[in-house]
């Protein structure tokens, strides 16, 4: 075949593949990012090569030329971005095959030796103690790799003798093709290294008779008890993996869009709110304190000016009031922190420690808000269906009480809009499906009160079937920093409400008129001084600007189908427990 | 020409393309990050376009030839990629150009209409009166955009009566390069629109008489009692931007490398590392709290089981021992949250709460341990250079008082790796260059005793003149569960020393066996009953396992090369000081 034929067959081939990077490079400024990568500097490469084929004009593909002409008239990014994406090797290397990886590669990886480590999930000899099957698992995901070991095993014995679950050991070996079901690769061990036997024995020798966490399943009342060793079992290093990802999903989120992440503080001296009841931070309350050693003042009140802080100070219970006087700066910001309440609450819903997320952004009116909200939950939610496959896959299909439909409930939250409603209109609705016997709950919903959670879950579950926002709530049962809107009788609040969970989100366009909000504030029982400097925002230089807040801990109870918010953080806090 | 000639023309071109594509992939997995992504997929068609053009061979490129055939045999990886990067469209729009991308954009940006918003930092009129400068600030970058405003603006009016600095405002007009010097653009102002005025009047009326952020410098000092109102400067909103820069990177660094990110409590019952002085969480302290109704015992003492938690609690000092739990489960953690210190300090160096980071890392020891400490300062660094560059120059040639050779500095840290010494060998140093009269400390460096700020700060400034690792403490002066050296007398711990700062960072390999950790226990005047959980760990399944904690404050503070710790956290809390 000479050059004229060539090129005909791979010119059809070059515009199909051009076809499809101008399709990418149609929504994206660059290939992999919003600035230039490597990536860019390859494929820019690649490119003018093509060009010079002559066998296409790149004006015919107008986003690959905007990319190409960005790069080819600042021959000083292509420096830059070499650069950049120069990456200073790394010194820490695992000398151990992470087992999420070595799954993934398993075709590749097949008459490889590798090394593994981690710790016994089960172990069962054969073949009158000749074999031994140990599934081993390093928590880097829920499924486990299965070694098989023999008499040829270097190390073989203190295997044997290790105690079992739980027991951690170094594997050197050979991956080959599994003959049993569900698993790919199994790993034939040449050595084996017992890094840690068991010792829970009754006088405190090698065997399994008392460690906490044998095979058997256990009830989560139980392994809450044991906070400690619960991340071993398959249900709570799935949970914690989960929320790992949401995590950075939280903060890949904001950053792309250009949000600054503000630490709010944790210890206040502001007390404005008033949402919940307080924990109080003191150095007056020692270890064995003294009633008499406790400074008082002239009433037989406790003298908090001697405290630390020179006043009483608390617990936040919202990073809300101090991260927007940096929106008030930043534009657009977000906490994600702890917060507390210390509310004697024993249900399945709170916790007195918890994670929230706050996102503030200026020049923006309730609208915005909605968006940003509505993105963010969408882009978690997709998030977790792609990158803790294995998790979710756990949580539906082998953890007994998981629930069925998880993954499809997910799927829904990413292919649709959020329904979108008004308060007036929620209770409305409600009322009629009262009337036509549709619906039946425990408490009447009278226009006025706020919603409960039985009307939150028939909004979304029964009527919408996905996550709804609920907006334009009454003043009298939202918060003094609301904006009030034109009717006067309902403020810019929202709620985003979700299958499964009920309120999800809750936010609102925030007062930017100095005295509607210093009325409104006297109107919820506070003085104006109390929110001197929450006001001097609207004093000097005031926006419209609007936020949300959401718990962490819903949203992972949410993406995980799990019921209970105990076990969706590492150790919970609830009252008369704050063990470890 | 041919195709022949075009052929061999081409040739040259696209064999340096590959050649430079295959460095990329030789230290990369796929193009763009450790998944495959929308990257790889437009670059495979290509590739395979150019493979059948029969001009190379893709086996003379290994790792082009891995990546490539790692695709290939997964036709379904294609679609999966796809649809993980078809993202959802964004609902968040910003009808503002972020000023940012508008600087960065300038070129291409010229003779457009496009819509700012932000706040004034200077405003000036000139031609009596008929013009209008001023310099808006959105947040997104310390510097500002100048708008040009006339009597012909719209709004022309209400901006030149609005305050001034620290007003905020839209703007549409037309981009344009500008005369200025030390500015690429201007926006000669169409239409403004006032959003906010400065109501800085005596009578609270408009003006900026008594606004606090007049566009004179302040002290920092000044500014730290106005710390809602101190961000709109360029100093403070700098450095809150380096810090989420920090932030972001942090994350990316552990959850790239497979890390979990795990959120261990703040409030905590267990007290066994006796870092420092502690504070009490309760409820035992209402507002107005009567000491006649704190609940006392039969002593006199207060009695904490009426407390919320039914016992005494504390804000935590470090979540490294919890964090070790999940260690011992996942592999590889960390924590990055807040933690507290009620010590009576009031240095630039110390805050009663501030930020860690706390990775441990499991089947590791000392050295996997100072390999892991150095990639993420290293990592931090290169990725403050590449992302903060206006905030880094701000305070290196624009800031007063801003560190001279700031940047040259951290390039120093990117370029160079880390010296190493033992602990032992840095005393003889010490003491040798006291002896050569080369060094004159406050303190002896004697064998046996904690290094001083002095002597890091000497070995790692004066001697090394970049980062340095010390290792090997004697055992007397690090914790009880740092790991004993086989020569009984110092312990695998290490602390990184930074020029400008000290120690930055602390870390060490664990003591993993159980009986030496509960006689190091007793030797620091503990009961292994206090400890049990911790050494259960020990117990079932013990393993080797490092890690170390970081001041995330310091970490800024080495970044931007500011003095106080006070100024690179929004909030400080210090003795005698929670306001706002």
């Amino acid at each position: 075949m000479d050059g004229n034929k060539v090129l005909e067959k791979a010119k059809v081939e070059i515009v199909n593949a051009f076809n499809e990077f101008e399709r990418h490079l149609s929504s994206n400024t660059f290939i992999a990012s919003e600035r230039i990568t490597a990536a860019d500097v390859s494929l820019y490469s690649v490119c003018g090569a093509i060009v010079n084929l002559s066998i296409l004009k790149l004006t015919h593909f107008p986003s690959i030329h905007r990319w190409y002409m960005t790069i080819d008239n600042n021959p000083r990014v292509i420096d830059v971005a070499k650069y950049v994406n120069s990456a200073i090797p790394d010194k820490f290397k695992r000398i151990r095959y992470v087992m999420k990886e070595l799954l993934a590669e398993h075709k590749t990886a097949l008459g490889k030796e590798v090394t593994v480590q981690g710790w016994v999930r089960t172990s069962r000899s054969a073949e009158k103690g000749q074999i031994l099957f140990v599934e081993l698992n390093d928590g880097s995901t829920v499924k486990s790799i299965q070694l098989v070991l023999n008499t040829q095993t270097i190390g073989f014995e203190s295997i044997c003798n290790s105690g079992g679950v739980g027991a951690s050991l170094t594997a050197i070996g050979t991956v080959v093709a599994s003959p049993a079901k569900g698993q790919n690769i199994e790993i034939h061990v040449k050595e084996a290294i017992l890094l840690g036997a068991v010792y829970g024995g009754d006088n405190g020798e090698i065997s399994g008779k008392n460690y906490p966490m044998s095979k058997k399943a256990h009830s989560l009342e139980y392994l809450r008890e044991i906070a400690h060793l619960r991340i071993r079992s398959k249900f709570f290093s799935s949970a914690m993996r989960v929320r790992n990802a949401m995590a950075y999903a939280t903060h890949k989120f904001f950053y792309e869009r250009k949000f600054v992440y503000v630490h709010t503080p944790l210890i206040t001296g502001a007390d404005c709110e008033g949402a919940g009841e307080q924990f109080a931070v003191t150095t007056l309350l020692p270890d064995h304190a003294k009633l008499t050693d406790i400074p008082k003042d002239t009433k037989g009140n406790v003298d908090f000016s001697k405290d630390f802080f020179g006043r009483r100070t608390c617990l936040t219970v919202s990073g809300q009031l101090n991260v927007e006087t940096h929106a008030c700066a930043l534009s657009d910001v977000y906490t994600f922190g702890p917060t507390f309440r210390a509310e004697e609450s024993h249900t399945s819903r709170h916790l007195a420690e918890f994670w929230m997320i706050e996102p503030e952004i200026c020049f923006a009116n309730l609208s915005d808000d909605m968006a940003l909200a509505e993105d963010y939950v969408r882009f978690c939610t997709k998030y977790a269906l792609e990158n803790c496959a294995d998790d979710l896959a756990y949580f539906e299909d082998e953890y007994p009480n998981g629930e069925k439909g998880l993954r499809s409930r997910l799927s829904n939250v990413v292919e649709n809009e959020f329904a979108r409603i008004t308060y007036t209109e929620a209770v409305a609705l409600l009322q009629k499906e009262i009337a036509l016997g549709n619906a039946l709950f425990e408490r009447y919903p009278n226009w006025g009160d706020d919603l409960g959670s039985e009307h939150e879950r028939y909004i979304t579950e029964k009527i919408y079937k996905k996550p709804t926002i609920v907006i334009n709530y009454p003043r009298g049962i939202k918060a003094f920093y609301m904006k009030l809107n034109d009717d006067n009788i309902t403020v810019a609040a929202m709620d985003i409400l979700v299958p499964k969970i009920g309120e999800l989100i809750g936010g609102s366009q925030r007062e930017d008129r100095l005295d509607v909000l210093e009325a409104r504030c006297v109107e919820s029982g506070m003085k104006p001084s109390d929110i001197w400097w929450y006001a001097d925002l609207r004093r000097y230089g005031t926006v419209p600007h609007a936020g949300f807040g959401l718990g962490f801990e819903r949203l992972i109870m949410f993406i995980t189908g799990l019921e209970n918010i105990r076990d969706v953080i590492p150790f919970p806090r609830v009252p008369k427990n704050a063990e470890f």
